[in-house]
């Protein structure tokens, strides 16, 4: 053996692993079996850093039962604490979509703390006599516990980054509420002409939806706080001891500073994936309403001659490799296309929780990752809207007023005043001619210009118009 | 114009209606265009009186605001009180996935009511100078405030029922739970021999998921509360009185019971779907569960002999036209095609919600379409699935405990007591001889049969094995 | 026993039957098992027709091998008859969604068969020992070989009349574009102007695309022609003779007139529904096809004032309740709804056929029933569609050319003439002061007005625009 | 300005390019732009290799039509047929989901081109008036004519190695098929015991299935040889020569060596995604079927212990961080999720695809996305599946053997010999006694062990058993 390398064995055989690397033998079977991404775990470091906070919270308590010594106890934890500051995590090289129910990703970060761990005791990396893998530094453990629970805690902190992403989109549109919220413009139901409304009101609806789904997330979170850290294999509990259970929490909270807490029925538990589905429908919800809004933002921005045009996106880029000038609404159409995905890793996650047997769910790497994934791109997709695209968002006054003062239903909201019968005569009259229906009211004298222009203030045709 | 037929108009021509009939011209005009389904809304009886509830509280409103007469408002609130009562259902004929965003619907209540309260009048159907669909009806409402407010209650009332069939299926899992306690069996992870459990654990397991979610259910429920009730048009309240809004909401919690409430933001209600989305959302969660839960049944009562036999299903009916004797799983099996259904139903809704465009999502008819048929599927399949499964499984005691004296596992179990090294070199001979563990631990004398068979008692393998 | 009712017998007890039933006992059994869709598969008559078809193939091959009498195949083949002619399907009372894989399904068909084919002889239904459901009826087949050979003989000629409605509907498409072939428009690309094209080639568009799935609808049907009959249970022909796998497949091809073939793996086609999937994705294309087309027309018909309003959908009914004229686009968004349950069904299909286990997929019954659902719905809304909406649209060509004449792109499109600085400076001087292209060009003298006018011919400004 | 960087412009304004990059401005600004992923398109490297066909293609035509000098072609085909040799792909470096409908991804192929060609001329970067991005080497082209047909060249060719993937695990389950032949064992329906069949058999099937979707995926693939380049803006060809879409297309033949063709609608063509939506059908066919597959090999592979155990997959790694020796099924496991994500990715391509809105689909881009991400993974995960499971699986042909013996449905096979009350006894005599079948058969001297053993070898259980 060459002093490069050093042998690693299980009860499949040995492996050379290169001395520089932390991760063992299992880490590296991983690497050689699951090969489909790419990608390495260490793309999410917040999920390595929640993995060495569940081990940390581990040894503490393995150390208060009595079964790690202090030096070991102090090892492992300094080794965890180094991975939380964001240090070793390009060891952390297996792939997220893997077999085995996530042993690959428990086993590198179980592998990775034990030699951090060593070298911190001064000892040579694989000297697992003093501190091992699975004995110590999973001890009291299994995958299926400590795998779904730093999970949770990673999902638990990505939606409050989430959450801060959505709240600048959200005052991103309430701004602009604000901003439009004197420009009158045609409300459309089914594409169709319907009654007047302002173009604040438009934007200020926009950040309602996102606003209602920001809280509705916190609502969800709170279905990650129940963890079964100290259900090992099947949630019955084996290997540990019986006051391991409660102990560990209370370590884990101390650790996350997070009130996690002890599921009631560890065995379920340890197979159900129904709070991953509850964020992910969560996660669909909000693409659905930022694809519909960018839907809108798209048809509203169309044009400019043979299109809506009521308001402009600011311009990011040249649209067209052909037609100079030509801008389009990169930043709504990228931001839909994320919604896309997220949806259809909806699909993915559903069907993968579906598949869950017996005691356990096997597909918790696919859901973590697709989860991970999902929220990784909605963040960046939304703080870039905002930023590249409605802040930059300026509005058509003119035309928007035009289309009030053109549309048959101006008539409607002139009903109380006119009578039934002199408004349908008048509408009769702007739809035969194709005049304006502003330009038969004055040409009829049926009101002055200055009434006229009083009446089709945005207070006088809007109820509480100033409520942005 | 023959007696048994009246007239009816509208501005695109006009109709011949038969005299028996209660609806009118837009209804009939509906029924010509949407002809897809071939079912008619009176299959949703919950809806016809949700939909009947709302004129109602329009019509007290409208009285109490001075736009209708005693006369009026008494004629048309006794004629809903009489579809509340669930009469002339079947005079809501329209399919109910059509265009228009449920203006049929609501035209089909419309006219129906109209044409009651005529009657009650003692007036001939199609009066309508005296009681007018539009008009009188319909009045300070739009389909796009009183079809959603209607949907919301219906699908209140329809979780509650959901949530009944839900209890009786979690009851029976329950039920089981504890007739089972006692008995010793193998977990299994990845479909692999794991650890002990009993199988009591296995089917608290089963209660706890639907528990849960039952509880979810409650949350999602609640989001129904908010109603865009006197939004009309577009959520600006034209053609409404600025009273009206606050007393029609409180006539609509007298005349339903529950307390509903205005939304904030009357604007963004009217056009966004999202709480649809979450109880579909709920929908989908409680049948990826479910389904789980069918192919664990499926799955332990597998055999007679060449499967895991560890329980028997209720033979429902003879198996195979071929095979005699064979009897299936069929209650899971039908169980987890509705899963099925839901899972894909979903993926409708949320299409369906993402294509809102602007003041309105047009297709409201077919989310609230699917939404009634996932829950009304789902109630018939899990009462079934729980009275003529689950009550009646029994469970083959002697192979589950077979199966964990057979299994090396065991040996992890008494790990603690015989020490590492023995319980290694007691399972390598199991490997290798094909006996049974148990069998090797009585041949070399390890434990008498007395230990042995204390040791094995569910009370001594398994933590808190009692509390189910 | 009262002579109303017969009693019939299975292994699992004795039920009565009322004696104008010609359905069993296990047609019952089925009736109380399954009620979770309050239909019976009667709604299908093509299905319970291509049931009909495979029993009397089967009796045909029976009799020729010498295992049913003269009598017993001429009774059952009359029966066949009869049912082929649309006689006794009221007596299909079974649930579509059903357990068993079908077997209920099958069993229905067996013992209505069965019990004409007694009264055919002159003998009392429930004689079994004459002609017995499963001895005679369902003599040599099983329902896993039976029941998918009746599916696939429905969606063979669903098919057809699928491809007739999409005919249908590209017709009424390519009349359009033939009658609209000299309106020149902007094309759009992004929402945003882009170059112009006729209203023709838009609606050619629109048609061409339905055409290539009808073309491709026939790929797909054509992978139903492989069936398993003759496999019986797992698809090693237990309980047939050797030569009776082909002459069943002869002889069902006598019966239906088409050339089904014999599986090559038999076993494979048992347990294999990649074929269902395969022609759920053909729906799927479809349904997203058309739904963009009806999406496209929503956004061309929309205004009438602040839209884009560049043609007009027939009005077909009152489009609001509230807004009087209003006229909203009901047929396209009732067909866009119709794909959102197809395109949900597949996901529904495409879970059931995943979850197949070992020699079969006992998840048909769904798979079968989305698939027949989806067909039968895409018909009514294609012919409807066809109908009620395209036949009837105008265009307002002046609307259409002024976009044109608005739009800066013009200016491209005479970049060959001008020379690339006149146009930019045409284009700049249009934007800023917001006149329209083609008066600027008048106005700067750059043509005349019988030159330009000449240029804005469509056969001028678009490459074969006559090519239609 | 620093020797190290040059400036570029646009309409949009001017940006600093480090010197020794290839991209440009609009490069940059879409990197900018579009942070969605981290991921940037030169991790496909077959699609910067058909960007560069395209190019190359249409710098042909565009000189042997007179529009680009001999120097200028000559540099563009050696600029783009070094990046087909596999240089410059670190200069593709814009995020594959963007906004913009590809014209980022297209611009980045024009700016690295042209400064390829630039520099192979001598000529320094930025150099655009000698050879520029848009005017020489997008010349005759829009984004949405050279980005589809790219996509459409990448998805050919990437077929074809998903076949090459296909091929090799069709032929391990062939491979196993053969081995088995000999090894009887239960076929199962609904997991219920039915009839006999061979081990050969059962694996056999999996080939034919994977065999069968190789076929239709060549039918797919042909899909792809109609591309639209030509078509520029939105298939009107506009600033194109009449000669240019013919030898544009032969030039394309010439530099793939594939047989494309021209859509005969080149407007349709450019909008429509229809041949995508059926790749990504038939890719999710074929996961279906991968995933099928995979939960049949665990649950054979089920126990040892207490599962089916009939076959054994090789070890890859130790299973779990717990319970020692345990092995899982980790390969069928990490397929299984891949087939997942692939019906997922079906669901956001469907919804991409029906999202196109008139004359272009902006979200070609994520289409792309995911198809080629399936694929990719498709391909590593058949490979591994193939490699480091399917060619390890050994049997177990005693549990096999013993299914069958035990089996109440041996009996079944034994009819025709015993006669059916015999049949019936030793049956019912099974089930009371839970003896072994064919134990009875012996006791009672119904056959001799010679003859029952004879009866039981596959030839004479199961038709055709040599087919393999």
């Amino acid at each position: 053996m060459d002093n490069l390398h050093r042998i690693e064995k299980d009860f499949l055989g040995e492996k050379e692993i290169e001395n520089d690397k932390y991760y063992g033998i299992q880490t590296l079977r991983a690497k050689e079996n699951f090969n489909i991404t790419t990608i390495e775990i260490s793309i999410f470091p917040n999920f390595i850093i929640s993995l060495a906070k569940v081990k940390k919270a581990c040894a503490l308590t393995n150390f208060e039962l009595g079964d790690l010594t202090e030096v070991q106890k102090n090892a492992i934890v300094e080794a965890c604490d180094m991975i939380i500051d964001g240090k070793y995590h390009d060891q952390f090289i297996v792939d997220p979509i893997q077999g085995g129910a996530g042993t690959s990703t428990n086993m590198n970060a179980n592998e990775v703390i034990a030699n951090i761990a060593l070298e911190i005791l001064g000892k040579k990396k694989g000297s697992y006599n003093i501190i091992h893998p699975n004995n110590h530094v999973n001890m009291s453990q299994s995958t299926n516990d400590a795998y779904p629970t730093a999970i949770k805690i990673t999902l638990y902190e990505l939606i409050f980054k989430l959450q801060d992403s959505l709240k600048i989109l959200r005052d991103a549109f309430k701004n602009k509420a604000f901003e439009f919220k004197d420009i009158l413009k045609m409300g459309r139901t089914q594409l169709q002409d319907a009654v007047p409304m302002t173009l604040g009101q438009e934007f200020k609806t926009f950040a309602t939806m996102i606003d209602d789904d920001i809280f509705r997330l916190t609502t969800a979170q709170n279905l990650l706080k129940e963890v079964n850290l100290g259900a090992t294999a099947i949630g019955t509990g084996i290997n540990t001891k019986p006051q391991y259970q409660e102990r560990v929490i209370k370590n884990l909270r101390c650790v996350t500073g997070t009130d996690y807490y002890k599921a009631n029925d560890m065995i379920e538990a340890t197979q159900d994936t129904g709070s991953f589905v509850q964020i992910s429908a969560m996660l669909k919800s909000i693409a659905i309403k930022i694809s519909k809004i960018c839907n809108d933002l798209r048809l509203l921005s169309s044009g400019p001659r043979a299109g809506l045009n009521e308001i402009n996106l600011p311009p990011m880029q040249p649209g067209s490799s052909i037609m100079p000038g030509k801008v389009n609404p990169v930043m709504p159409e990228v931001v839909n296309q994320v919604a896309f995905e997220v949806i259809g890793a909806d699909t993915t996650i559903s069907i993968a929780s579906e598949h869950g047997q017996l005691q356990l769910n096997v597909f918790e790497p696919i859901i973590a990752y697709k989860l991970f994934i999902s929220i990784n791109m909605m963040r960046r997709a939304f703080e870039s809207l905002a930023d590249k695209c409605i802040k930059g968002i300026t509005a058509n006054p003119e035309i928007c007023m035009n289309n009030v003062l053109n549309s048959a239903t101006l008539v409607t909201s002139l009903n109380p005043i006119l009578g039934y019968e002199k408004s349908s005569a008048v509408a009769k009259e702007a739809l035969k001619s194709g005049k304006r229906v502003y330009d038969i009211l004055l040409e009829q004298n049926l009101f002055s210009k200055e009434e006229l222009d009083e009446l089709l203030q945005p207070k006088n045709m809007v109820q509480n118009y100033d409520k942005i």
